[in-house]
């Protein structure tokens, strides 16, 4: 460890073990607040930057300036893994309208991430709408042939976690071209993962699954407005046409990198804890939210452990995986790396759930482990942090999958999530500086309290 | 009760107690989430309506128009309170700058509610800085007579809660003029109330308390990133002049009304039980967070309730309160009234912290009836819902001093809620209608568990 004092300089160091953690708690949330580096990092990553998209020049600088900030933090290591990652480019702006009669009404779309484009005029079809990808089955080939199908079941309100209503309803985005090929569609058009009413389409991955290439067809999302519109224009005019021009491409993969940093571990260097988020973004903004947010916070995990002059019994290591949005690359690669070095990971811990106000962690663990967890309860009720509950971790870190380890996945507030998620207003004025800085604090905690007190085995 | 059906028809009637509450909670949320009004009302009053200053045209607005909605809730009762508040009126944009030798540089500034204005000319004077109302002591009059004193602390970034920063700060804001004045100061510039650095400058009640009318000097609040730019110009210059105009100014008091809707109880109509916000608002912007959101939360809580067609057992009021920024003259009419009336309040439940995610109460009362709201905290942790602690109720409900009655605060998320209090950006778009929504369901809520178990003698 580069230029760490000799001695363990954490206050209050001779009092009893939970008043000590207590106290280094309290350590590490008012450096957080006070002295931390994640918002101004972030201002670089969001407005510096800009949008990430996996095999973008943005991401490529992402990948640099994020390395070099690590390397200034003074850790044992910083690298990068080399990987490769899919090139998909939007191209021009996407124009799509609604065709009742002679009126025509245009409507804010974008292509899903992975689709392919249009043909150069245009494709303009009649539409029929559904609810789910069942009723493809139900309607059957004569009523979808040669038409666009329009997936418009919206995101639950009545669920107070609005993940839960994201999982309910991303099938649609997801598998929805592929499905409706099956039956002749020509298009898709699916209403934005949002839960409110706006103006804002909200891209996101697709795949054609193995669908052969000669059936692929176009696929959009259009904003919850337009969704309202087209729902309403249909049920007047079944004959309603919709029209769509998108000029989206696939390229050869190319190389990139996921940025790793490190403190070895002064008692068991063998294993390993990780902490971060995803440095890709969707290109429609510079996707503070997701994921520039968990970025900035893995390192700020860092930077507020090496303030305390911590030296961990674990081996620390914060990763930043390229390629989470449209293909987990980078998640597949960090754990293929790890298999091949026969590494021994114990812990992992994601953010990539927006930058709001931090409220828990969701684990994903064997018994013993989330009781363990569930332990350090009172110690984090003075920061409001409440919810230890089972669940994902997060998609980077779930190919890991070393004995008992514990993943675990930062909990903000989501009830504002998807009015940003993957929408042209993930930007860095929907950040709240202190928000983000708690949501650091909060990991740093957890992670300092795990490295302290090992998982069961 | 107008219209309301005989059955008592809230589902699931027949299970045991605490799952019957469990289930009327569900039906709460669900009902929030699915079909409240608040959100609309809000955008109403915020963008048809607007500023609502205590004695304005829009105020009167405000009054007529709460009225009116609550009348088609179908209650037992919508009335006014009568009562007279002052009018303060802000007059033209005030201006303001930094001299630093021939170097002039403007500033954001805005009087603070109940300054008197400068001379049409404006004000110019040397600048003393300080950090708080005690320093003016030790500097003494030689240091300060003739100059504008600039309070600088800011508000403490260590805080988790943020109103505990606040309540650090706001003397100066509050009691700064008037303490200056003693010491021959000629005006007084305060640094917003806001953790943030932005150029918005935070407006909001002061107060020359028994200062003879000839020593008033004006007060303005400056944005934090003017304060840095003063305080960093000073430093270099302590020759430095401030320049102010503003042309606020103080007329006769006005008629004003609190606005009241009430269901009255079947058990015990002698108790009451109130819940609500305050109408006016700040005039630099809508104040749709400050406080529109408790206005409009209160009333969707009778909403909810008749949607469920809920008998209480004690009476329920909204009271929607007029005058809490410059004044409290509609909590203290109700007030009054209450005890010419010789009404027996229980409870009071006001909202007034913002309309961002709700985390819990906060309770004015003895320890028995404290541990009795902390009875509900488990009914409460499927919303996420999970601070129950002892603290302030609300400036509305203060003047309350029925014997062993419970004063509540809604506590939502408070890290953004400097970002906009009393500022221009206390606007509609700042809302999320989720958040809203579930605080109305929280606030709801415990207005009916409240009135199902009663209170402690």
């Amino acid at each position: 460890m580069k230029k760490l004092p000799l001695l363990f300089l954490l206050s209050a160091f001779s009092l009893s073990a939970q008043s000590n953690d207590e106290q280094v708690l309290k350590d590490i949330y008012k450096l957080s607040l006070t002295n931390a580096k994640c918002y101004s990092w972030l201002d670089d990553l969001s407005n510096k930057i800009g949008p990430r998209l996996s095999g973008s020049e943005n991401a490529q600088k992402a990948v640099e300036y994020t390395k070099k900030q690590l390397e200034t933090l003074g850790l044992d290591k910083v690298y990068l893994q080399e990987l490769m990652v899919p090139k998909w480019v939007r191209g021009e702006k996407e124009t799509a309208s609604i065709q009742d009669g002679k009126t025509k009404t245009n409507v804010p779309v974008c292509a899903l991430g992975m689709s392919i484009a249009t043909s150069k005029k245009g494709l303009t079809a009649n539409v029929i709408e559904v609810h789910g990808i069942k009723e493809l089955a139900e309607l059957g080939e004569d009523k979808i042939k040669g038409k666009i199908v329009f997936y418009n079941r919206p995101m639950d309100p009545e669920n107070i976690e609005t993940f839960r209503s994201y999982g309910g309803c991303v099938d649609q985005r997801f598998a929805g071209a592929k499905e409706a090929a099956k039956f002749g569609a020509v298009g898709v058009i699916v209403r934005s993962m949002n839960l409110r009413l706006d103006d804002l389409p909200h891209t996101g991955t697709m795949s054609y699954g193995d669908l052969p290439k000669g059936e692929y067809i176009p696929a959009a999302a259009i904003s919850t407005n337009g969704a309202e519109l087209l729902s309403k224009t249909l049920a007047k005019n079944p004959d309603t046409k919709f029209f769509l021009k998108q000029s989206c491409e696939q390229f050869e993969d190319v190389v990139s990198y996921n940025v790793v940093g490190q403190i070895e571990g002064s008692e068991h260097p063998e294993r390993i804890m990780t902490v971060g988020g995803h440095l890709d973004s969707w290109d429609l903004a510079d996707g503070s939210h997701d994921d520039g947010a968990g970025v900035v916070q893995g390192m700020e995990v860092m930077h507020i452990l090496r303030q305390l002059n911590y030296r961990p019994k674990n081996t620390l290591r914060v990763v930043l995986f390229m390629n989470e949005e449209n293909g987990g690359r980078g998640g597949d690669k960090y754990n293929e790396l790890a298999q091949t070095n026969n590494e021994n990971h114990i812990f992992a811990l994601e953010s990539d759930s927006g930058g709001f106000s931090p409220r828990g962690f969701s684990f994903e663990c064997n018994d013993a482990n989330l009781k363990k967890m569930q332990s350090f309860t009172a110690l984090f009720e003075p920061y409001l942090i409440h919810s230890f509950v089972k669940g994902h971790g997060g998609s980077d870190i779930s190919p890991l999958q070393s004995k008992n380890m514990i993943k675990a996945g930062l909990k903000p507030d989501s009830q504002r999530y998807f009015d940003y998620h993957h929408a042209a207003n993930d930007r860095f004025d929907a950040i709240n500086k202190r928000e983000l800085e708690l949501g650091a604090a909060t990991m740093a905690s957890l992670m300092y309290l795990v490295d302290q007190k090992g998982i069961e085995d």
